[in-house]
């Protein structure tokens, strides 16, 4: 099984949904890059001209390399599409983000979009979220308490550390506390007790967001229609 | 009408229900200084020791020149008891916090406390929330799009700015976005709808927090038994 061919034909497939003039949100992560590449293609052999409104610095550097204008999300009106990978997505497309540390971002842009499509690879398709841990982006102060919280409460958290052992630091500097929770059975349940939590900045809990999945296997995509299901 | 002395009288009521031994989170503002004066006339006088738990900078500094011994957050336990202001409060003691820029770690430290006491002067009590305008502590990046949406909604946002015209930065370096509502008819509700909003890190409704408050006049203090009213 490779993975990363997995990656590339989602990757490849999406960019067929970007459309000259568009503002297109740019998500984060090795599935994007595939989709950044693509993108770059189109740009330099059609001379297809869009705005990219990154969700990280490494994807606005990218953009940037193969001549795509970018913008901040601050300094658009709206935008048309975003295109994103996930981290895992159930059989309701219901998602989990924030793996890459980017989710406060990728939200922000996603729920700014007219549009959203997903890519994967197909080994991120599940029956149930929470076999991948789910990420919260947390306010450093305090944080030792809302562990304690989240502990007692039974989720398992682990706060997520670099290889020196140190916190790693979101775009704003917070920490990210993953919940290994191996199985979330009421998404909307969890997503609620979250959203009340002090001290969460955002969750990777991505629910009702996504218009659009795209799949890839080896040798082919496959393409789902997410809204209401 | 002297608000200073009504703040002063409440500060002076607050200080009797700290004891030796006590781990107390000190909150922020015009108020909690005639607090932390009071406090710092009873370390003094009686030796009394405490660990002391701020939530603002301001307030570390002048607790530690008052001979306190200052620890942040995350290095204690638990908190025994915290005083601190409010912006207003309403007949069933909730209350909206926020002016001074400091709610987030101020919720933070609330919600860590084994009982919460607010002192303010008689002029922060009022029938309904809602004529002192409702900060929210905001991620800078999508902030445009989330002050248009508070907008849409009727919210009547203003961004607040410093004397050069640019945006007001918390501890954390996020804005603050001010509602000026007017009258807020449903704490509870409006909670709930900011909780579930992304990019709002924290709102200063403070609901259901307060232990007991403390209303300075200038010749008098109103103690409240503000739980579960």
């Amino acid at each position: 099984m490779d993975k990363e061919l997995m990656k590339k034909v989602a990757g490849q497939e999406a960019v067929k949904y970007i459309k000259d003039g568009m503002t297109v949100g740019l998500g984060t992560g090795s599935t994007v890059k595939y989709l950044l590449d693509a993108l770059g293609e189109r740009v330099a052999k059609e001379g297809l001209r869009i705005i990219g409104v990154p969700t990280s610095n490494r994807s606005a550097k990218r953009a940037r390399d193969l001549g795509i204008d970018v913008k901040s999300i601050d300094d658009v009106d709206h935008i048309d599409l975003t295109i994103d990978g996930a981290d895992q997505i159930d059989e309701n497309f219901q998602g989990i983000k924030g793996g890459g540390v980017a989710h406060l971002r990728e939200k922000i842009v996603a729920i700014n979009s007219d549009r959203n499509i997903w890519i994967v690879d197909a080994t991120k398709m599940a029956k149930n979220l929470g076999s991948f841990p789910l990420p919260l982006e947390v306010t450093p102060y305090g944080s030792t308490h809302l562990f304690k919280r989240l502990d007692d409460m039974g989720y398992h958290p682990t706060f997520r550390t670099n290889a020196k052992g140190g916190h790693v630091l979101t775009h704003a500097d917070n920490y990210i506390i993953d919940l290994n929770l191996g199985y979330i059975e009421h998404p909307h349940e969890l997503e609620t007790i979250l959203n009340n939590m002090t001290g969460i900045v955002e969750h990777g809990l991505f629910l009702d967001v996504v218009d659009m999945v795209i799949v890839g296997y080896e040798d082919h995509s496959e393409t789902f229609d997410a809204k209401r299901k």
